[in-house]
């Protein structure tokens, strides 16, 4: 069986995690290509492998070729004249949640979408075991093609339109990043009484371990959904002067409210 | 040595476990007492020990008398007259987050609270080994009391003042009821395009993961932090004539960018 070599254009945190994996568990053959000469560079002196930001080094025989950029980046990447007769048709992917798989048409007359569903940070290596794979391609050959390669990574892959994608992204941006956001507010908050955040964390682990047996909607307590007057007025006014934070919380309080009994 | 006697008014989540891990860890010989006699009933059928609704019946004989009710009800409890001679001075005490200690004051000359930070309910027992319990009272000698039994049921026992106690559950509505409405509207997305919540809950589960090793401030990622207008107005699209979504998103967005330097 000859070697799977894969280029990946963009070294960040995307990239970072799924060309380590890919040479990890598929003995892949990696070549890392970033404008950023330097993320390239460490990217590539982890994984022990081949990097240059000079786009004219792409070798033309790969058998994939990984967009793993920001999404502003991959607009102006599928315009490069060289990278489209360096692909010559071959296999081209992204791994974008919000974009859709057709901005790669331009590019071959192969392409498709490898999204792990999963936040990555280029200094942690995670076991993609667990993470889905939404995958999409143009043609059901190279769907094959990917799920099989997929499938070698991890446990749940699935076959996700565009369209779906756009909407687990927007999912994902609230399960993620805005509850992220909810634990810097609370970290703040306790900050200013010299409390250590760690104290939330028995809680906040039964919010997430309560989600395996009920629907979130149904798990709902405390003052907004028992339409506790007293207790909201009084946390808006220790909110103060942080216009943002009484917004957020009455704005959340009353959509916890309006919604419960839909 | 003799038994513990605890009186419980109220039989909801907070004092359903309580009662619970009290007859469980200390031995205590438990009473339950709630003006809703379904509830009383229920709890007192499973913990197998006496309840009433009437609260001539409440003995004036007990250690400790533990107020568990919704914070509406304690301001009333506390103006009774027949529970402050039952009490008669002996050791009372709410498991309240938001009110303050000094509105037991009225009820007897010994009191405190105890609060175990978590979110509970009454179908599911909590090992309390890892909760937080946050003690305060009128004295030492009834801090001492409460922080010793606080010892037997957990490994984490804090003195936080009525002050303290106000903001760790302000912070507590963002990290868990705001973080499960989160959760719910992520729900909701993805039931619209038939997609099951669940494909978020490796991403949830390394959201919280990372939570170990470092502040959620700089774990933030996605649109806000990077200030991707694309696939902000994007979203905003997506979310369609939902004016509290598009409003909960815009603001959240808005207080990540704005704080992300600060």
């Amino acid at each position: 069986m000859s070697v799977l070599k894969i280029v990946f254009i963009g070294a960040g945190n995307i990239a970072s995690n799924l060309s380590e994996v890919f040479k990890k568990k598929l003995s892949a053959e990696i070549h890392i290509f970033s404008r950023t000469e330097n993320s390239a560079k460490q990217l590539a002196e982890k994984l022990n492998v081949s990097f240059s930001n000079d786009f004219n080094k792409i070798p033309d025989e790969a058998d994939i070729y990984f967009l793993s950029v920001s999404d502003n980046a991959l607009n102006e990447i599928v315009n490069n004249q060289l990278l489209k007769k360096k692909i010559n048709n071959k296999l081209v992917v992204h791994s974008a949640g919000a974009i859709d798989i057709e901005i790669l048409k331009p590019l071959s007359a192969n392409y498709g979408v490898f999204y792990p569903l999963q936040t990555f940070s280029k200094f942690k290596s995670l076991d993609f075991k667990f993470i889905p794979i939404c995958i999409e391609a143009n043609s059901g050959f190279n769907y094959n093609t990917l799920s099989k390669y997929a499938f070698q990574l991890s446990d749940d892959v699935r076959k996700i339109s565009s369209e779906q994608r756009k909407y687990i992204h927007l999912a994902a941006v609230f399960a993620n990043n805005f509850v992220n956001h909810m634990f810097t507010i609370s970290e703040n908050i306790l900050k200013e009484k010299e409390i250590d955040f760690k104290i939330l964390f028995p809680l906040i682990q039964e919010t997430i371990e309560n989600l395996k047996n009920s629907s979130p909607k149904l798990l709902q307590t405390g003052p907004a959904v028992r339409n506790d007057m007293n207790v909201i007025s009084e946390h808006l006014k220790m909110l103060g002067a942080n216009e943002n934070l009484i917004k957020i919380y009455t704005l959340i309080s009353q959509d916890i409210k309006e919604t419960k009994d839909e």
